[in-house]
């Protein structure tokens, strides 16, 4: 192990540890059977689909018909993965294994069976040849297990199939787990992406007392796909400046170059990882003692710098395979028709000297028991990773925090997320060990303040008296970055806790991806039945489309209900409440659920409130409602919606569609009164697709009794139009179905501006009315309307823009009035 | 100016220019006004809409009615603005300003007024003081311009909206810009997001000799909205650290605290800049000499530390402001209403002096011209950032590079990608400049080799003799991160050049919300009459969902989709085209069209090609058509396409969606002869939507000649079903459209397991069509066919996965044999 020691820095009496005894209670010999035998795993997972022990030569029919993975980084992983085994078992002390680099799959799901963990979890794979051939003839085979680690590999929290998220999941299980270590295996590739990248410093958010540690081990063998890797190719100067740049003291290990022995390897490895290990004790107990109250801790972190594909192939058809590029994949390409390469794979294989690893029914050997740690200690075992650990919540009763609608006399305003923000802050008082709430610098901005009564930012860089709701200890972390925000809260809710994030409508596109991935995470471990439920994964959208007074068009974007919708049934949940009362019952509703995703949109801007508490739990409840008040259909029977047959149904969904919807059925009914007006709202928006596409679509008799089957529909929605007409095109009435939402029109301007540009303004929805109702263009109120409208829409803009006054605001709050019922 | 002294380093050596002599020709006195004039403007714009000189007391109708806006990031922009001005007017180096600080509008809008360029290109913003009061009453301002750059603003290359991709816009700038320095404003807030970590190591891509330089100047202002930054509050030391590891010589400037002097800071800032245009000049000169050969140069950065909102008010009722998260927005609040605010504004914007900064009509004074640079040496006015450089390229012919297909007998295999390579690297060739090709280490994956016989990676950190296509020079770019690469191919389009980027289909959603960005850039910048025509912005998505034989569920996703089509009809393009000619046309159609987002979707397995030259060009100027010889239509006749009526439509879109049409349409053929068949083939995705909708749009009359009114239509297609119903619910015939797509099923297995999962096979498909047409179920053949199925779907998965062998894959490539039409 090297200390960065050629390097004269200030930092150099944190060094202390160097001389450190290491334990000695497991012999380097058995670290290196342990590591071999996973290599030995890992290279039998890629090529053999029989002869697993090798106890005949090897002949072509063995090999899998077409060779898929990775062996590049798999000797890496399993050196951490063995040493960390060391740790844990000399010092008891829990940790985490989160496996960052792509397609790592064959050297998990290697140690995860040498641990014992695989064969009980799934029992068809047994720890004897049986299972060893199974095991190895799974991987990346049809209806078999991927090349990367996933949701069907114990342990692990990090699917390493889209690159970058490992050390963000590290650091949300790091929280609220004290005693914990999590060690992040970050490979050299996935280090270029911008979410790791970003990650570094997930460290200034952590309270050293109260949560884990995170032990970054970078892995630098030097190559992706085909290139080599930026970090292993800047000089060692410069990488240690960028780990202490990045709040760490690095632990240098480097070997395996040159056919180097691998125990020396292991000497330097142990080293580091006792060194680690220890640094990481004394930070908790300096912290304890009060250290953290002055500074922010410097963490250790491992670089381990080894030959790609270590232990392959050197040489193949004449050129370097290992330590390239080359060894990425499958160093041996051609073994079952090439019986030079097929030489070269048994002579592989044979290095690892299986016949001291594996007795003869292909079980590991009783010297390996040194390495494997007891029962939930295995790193592929711990109900952490698993599943195994969520508590359910003590959910604050919603009557205390309600706002007081009276039926009578509806709109009253109100900011529906500060609403929120206060039971939001009963939750985290009364939950105080696992609920967290994140955000890029915006829950003051949205409104959420009120739960800096209960708790704080934390943040472990350094303080300032004039800082607010700054603290050592905090349960709201908030840094300019939706990716760690999200990816932070990911790894909280993976390790079995609860969480909110919240951000700008536009930006939550940044994290689309990590919102797929999850999405498809949630559903594959769906179908592994040793995974325990996960809390949902929620959302809380504001400062969304319609209200950007000061932002441009960058900040409207609703397209991430797109993304959302398109995910798998079982996952996918989307909620529009209308108001302050409806947006607390989907928020407590959606933390009562597991495995979702839930997506609420809700403005933070001051907005009429129509429904009384108990009001808004019956409409959440049912997702979809006619308000019988708002429209205008004498002899309506709520028994019976069917029966009554309106001219026009008024639908919408979301807070500001709600209010213009509202609003244009008042015009209508005072300039056209005898027009039969049906308003529908709804919250639950999968509750539009059909049954058969969504758990929560309405059946076709229920949506048609509340749509009709020919009356036209004017549906004024919050996002894209395309997002209704894909969930409702099996509807019977679809084909009358006519759409409001955002058309990709955008500007600074006012908020009555917005909506006149995209035509979602309640004189164009009262237009719409009147030129799909039949018989009704020209009649008695049309031409007040149209005057109205074309009066407003010149107020919008020419009005504001010539003259030195401001009709446009005035005009747009006056809009804001809420009609009365 | 401190130069990071008190650390010792290593790098000391390279501190050679500390004690250069600064250019005099511009006195700071100068300098002070000019930066004095740009305050005075930030802040006017925030709050005056009357009386913009003071040239009486403010009253309270001079402010605007709503304030909005960022004080808080202005000075600073303003500072390094001024201090950017004065070395281009002394050393007379084309600069480029890129302005990273979220809102910081009002800041460039003010110095490119004092340019003159605003004026020039907004003639109804004169340098005057009406035209002074009309800069400030637009901003923030119903129909007026944002508050952070954006395309409206002159010089501007990049949207303070959203943020993260200034410096990976400042690094494609650079690329083929020798002598340019691309200046590079970094906020503190910025800094903290993934993309913006990401990007730090730009200028491990680029090359001293033939690119630019980038100069990040990192602006401490020490807080976001609401909460400090993490780099403000991180030891200095570490800073260098972090500055150092990322291969910058950091140069600080602290100053404005604690009510120093601006002069003291004005001096500081001129050596910084000083020091860092001469290393860059230096670093310039040693590498056309050869030192670039051996090492890549550390590049010079600044840090520069000031109060946020310096110069504004320190206490406001009393609370600290200046130098708080207070000062983010607008440091008083109610200027209207409260005249204690009223009277401190008019204090604040009168310490300015703007009596010594403009004449009495508003001008700003003559000695004010010593810092003006001249003509396009402005950095408002440069072509590079305003579209004005933008060259044809010189396309290759595609006779040379086209496969040659027999119609007489169609179906041999080949891999799609593989063919455009060598297109794209003739392409190359031809235009050594101005066209560069970007992709998160998957050039070679994606089949595109052929560019390594005319150019290689490049590459500025250490070689190894094993590398291959990596060199100092090379027009190739890859790192793994798509944010790096997206980022610097949008600096290099929004500087007037081409390219293209290449990614796996499912992991392209990394960068949704910057194509959402790019795409309003485009949009917002095609209604400003100065801004050229940019080259469009080109995607490649290979790799796609139906071929990840060992990927598994996480790399499959076509969603993507989805995001383009809600973008601006002008702007968004998808392409599918089914096989290489195909391909070939349209890329060769992307290259030569201008403000587009084209999204072209391509396999790069060995597939099936269908098309002559000759019909791609014709398919691709069509984008939609009928596949006679696919389908089964006796008497079709092609100029009067409507008079045939077939008994179904089989339509496709996507390279695998069309194979398996073909194979359905050809088993009903074999089996149904009887049975009218049409095969349809969409190539050009937006042909399918309303004309109203999108210019591409179909008119009716043709799509209903094509679809017809009443047949079942069986839409197979690439991606989410929800893009079909999105693009056509308008059509007639949309009742009758049943889509196949990917419904989220995925896993690691065969191509063809992976259509059978989600109902695109082409039994499936076969047994569509005799469901939907009437009359058919349980005829002829239709027994034959649903048995072929069954055996087909139990071989895809059972048997593979029971048995030693592997039926299923064997399946897949013989259903890959092309059925002769």
């Amino acid at each position: 192990m090297s200390e960065a020691g050629e390097h004269d820095h200030e930092h150099e009496h944190e060094h202390e540890h160097e001389q450190h005894g290491r334990g000695t209670s497991v012999p380097l010999e058995i670290v290196d059977a342990w590591w071999r035998a996973a290599n030995y795993l890992s290279v039998g997972q890629i090529y053999l689909m029989a002869n697993p022990l090798l106890a005949r030569p090897l002949e072509p029919a063995d090999i899998k018909p077409r060779l898929l993975g990775h062996w590049g980084t798999s000797p890496g992983l399993n050196l951490v993965y063995t040493h960390l085994n060391r740790a844990i078992v000399e010092r008891g002390t829990p940790t985490l294994y989160v496996c960052g680099p792509g397609h790592g799959g064959p050297a998990m799901v290697a140690n995860t069976w040498l641990d014992g963990t695989y064969s009980e979890l799934f029992p068809a794979i047994g720890t004897d040849a049986e299972g060893m051939r199974r095991l190895f003839r799974q991987f990346s085979f049809p209806g078999g297990i991927p090349s990367h680690a996933a949701p069907e590999t114990p342990g692990s929290i990090n699917e390493g199939g889209e690159l970058g998220y490992s050390l963000m999941h590290a650091f949300g299980a790091a929280l609220d787990n004290p005693g914990l270590v999590v060690a992040c295996v970050v490979g050299d590739g996935e280090a270029e992406t911008g979410p790791l990248a970003a990650s570094w410093r997930g460290h200034s958010f952590l309270n050293p007392v109260t949560d884990g540690a995170v032990l970054p081990i970078l892995h630098l063998n030097g190559y992706k796909i085909a290139n080599p890797t930026l970090l292993a190719r800047i000089p060692e100067a410069e990488l240690v400046d960028f780990f202490r740049g990045n709040g760490y003291e690095p632990l240098l290990v480097t070997g395996g170059f040159d056919g180097e022995d691998p125990m020396a390897v292991h000497g330097r490895m142990a080293d580091a990882v006792d060194v680690a290990y220890e640094r990481i004790a004394a930070i908790r107990a300096d912290a304890a003692a009060g250290a953290f109250a002055d500074a922010a801790p410097r963490w250790p972190a491992i670089v381990l710098r080894t030959p790609k594909g270590w232990t392959g192939p050197r040489m193949v058809d004449g050129v370097q395979v290992e330590g390239t590029f080359r060894a990425h994949q499958v160093p041996l390409a051609a073994v079952r028709e090439n019986p030079e390469h097929l030489a070269m794979l048994e002579a592989w294989l044979r290095s690892y000297r299986p016949e001291e690893l594996f007795d003869r029914d292909g079980r590991p050997v009783a010297d390996l028991d040194a390495l494997r740690p007891h029962g939930d200690l295995r790193m592929s075992a711990t109900p952490i990773a698993n599943g195994g650990i969520v508590r359910s919540l003590d959910l604050p009763r919603l009557d205390d925090f309600a706002l007081n609608v009276d039926p009578g006399d509806r709109g009253d305003s109100a900011e529906s997320t500060r609403v929120l923000g206060e039971w939001f802050a009963e939750l985290m008082r009364r939950n105080p060990d696992d609920v967290r709430l994140f955000g890029p610098d915006e829950v003051l901005s949205n409104r959420l303040g009120a739960v800096f009564d209960v708790t704080s930012r934390v943040w472990a860089e350094a303080l300032d008296p004039l800082d607010e709701h700054l603290a050592r200890e905090g349960r709201v972390i908030e840094a300019l970055s939706e990716h760690l925000m999200q990816g932070m809260l990911e790894g909280y809710l993976l390790t079995g806790r609860h969480g909110l994030i919240t951000s700008y409508e536009a930006f939550i596109h940044i994290v689309d991806s990590m919102v797929n991935q999850h999405a498809k995470w949630l559903e594959s471990a769906s179908r592994v039945p040793w995974r325990g439920d996960l809390a949902s994964l929620n959302f809380l959208l504001s400062s969304h489309v319609w209200r950007q007074d000061h932002n441009g068009f960058s900040h409207q974007d609703p397209g991430f209900l797109n993304i959302v919708v398109n995910k798998q049934a079982d996952v996918a949940r989307v909620y529009l409440p209308p108001d302050a009362n409806t947006l607390l019952a989907v928020m407590r509703h959606a933390f009562d659920t597991q495995n979702r995703v839930n997506v609420i949109v809700a403005g933070k801007q001051p907005a009429p409130q129509w429904l009384t508490l108990a009001e808004a739990e019956a409409h959440v409840e049912q997702g979809i409602g006619i308000w019988v008040e708002a429209g205008n259909e004498p002899g309506y029977d709520a028994a019976d919606p069917g029966a009554s047959v309106p001219d026009v149904v008024m639908a919408c969904a979301g807070d500001v569609p709600t209010m213009e919807t509202v609003a244009a059925a008042q015009l209508l009914r005072e300039r056209l009164p005898d027009l039969r007006v049906r308003v529908v709202n709804v919250v639950d928006l999968m509750r539009l697709q059909d049954p058969s596409h969504h758990p929560h679509g309405l059946p076709d008799r229920a949506f048609d009794a509340m749509f009709t089957t020919d009356a036209p529909v004017i549906f004024a929605f919050h996002g894209y139009p395309s997002v209704i007409h894909q969930l409702t095109y099996r509807r019977a009435n679809h084909r009358n179905l006519h759409v409001r939402g955002f058309i990709e029109k955008g500007t600074t301007t006012t908020p009555f501006d917005m909506l006149h540009l995209n035509d979602l303004d309640r004189y164009r929805l009262a237009l719409d009315v009147l030129h799909r109702v039949p018989g009704l263009e020209g009649g008695t109120g049309v031409a007040e309307i149209a005057d109205e409208w074309r009066a407003a829409r010149s107020g919008a803009r020419e009005y504001a823009y010539e003259h030195g006054e401001d009709p446009d605001w005035i005009t747009a709050w006056r809009f804001a009035t809420p009609p009365q019922a």
